[in-house]
């Protein structure tokens, strides 16, 4: 049973949600000569490298001041990533947003009925707690709810 | 006349050119919606806003960290942004990246042969001096290069 209110955030709550983006998430067919562009173009270093099998993706984060570049590359065709290549081309996947909890923040969202694509937080690359959020509840954007996890994230 | 090399940043010039992601531009048909439904769901507050009519639209800065979240709505539909909606969707625009001199980067870019939209820079909104980057230089995504100006950002 939901308790009407009871996941819902005080003012105070709601304005200590979001920490910082954490990163922006670029679907990229060719992931090294990516990276090397983004270095070459900005000075910006890989500082992670991960394969995260259940998204189907080989990801590289290159830091960015306190958020990250995340260049990310299918294992297959048919993967969510793959599937966004065929259908959009190369460009922005998906935007992380930087929290302090995952859980509360879903089911506020819940609460308010924006529809979700994780039901709950699940283990995200680099140690992370993740979830994400259908683009219809934020204006046409895949976000992903990111809380930092056990490993120091540098920077 | 272009002197060869003479733009192209030393390691550690490189390494210092991307200070932090400045914002993520969100395209949005009702920007007075989209400003609550983000407050709501993020607690992202609204810190600024402006009508940027060179650029054909109205923004809304909420922030996030030491980023922001920027929604940006269309003056009208023979605009960038109004034609973007009408062949996209409500959607990622374009990513921000903030640099401590746009004019060096710009030039680099154009040394490295990466296409540009602005061939100087030029005011932005809330006192910044910005550029554009096409997509082709960055995977499928338009990139905004972002000074801080001489009005405090606040965060």
């Amino acid at each position: 049973m939901e308790t009407p209110g009871s996941t819902e955030a005080s003012p105070s709550d709601v304005a200590s949600v979001l920490l910082d983006i954490d990163h922006v998430g670029i679907a990229v067919t060719d992931l090294e000569a990516a990276v090397e562009e983004y270095r070459a173009a900005l000075g910006a270093e890989p500082v992670h490298r991960e394969v995260v099998r259940e998204q189907g993706v080989e990801e590289v984060l290159l830091r960015a001041g306190t958020s990250y570049i995340q260049l990310v590359t299918p294992l297959g065709p048919n993967t969510p990533v793959g599937k966004f290549l065929e259908r959009r081309g190369e460009g922005v996947h998906h935007v992380g947003y930087r929290v302090a909890e995952v859980g509360p923040v879903l089911e506020r969202l819940r609460a308010m009925g924006v529809p979700l694509v994780d039901q709950a937080p699940r283990p995200g690359s680099w140690g992370t707690t993740v979830a994400f959020v259908h683009p219809r509840g934020f204006r046409g954007v895949l976000v992903e709810l990111v809380q930092a996890g056990p490993l120091p994230k540098p920077g």
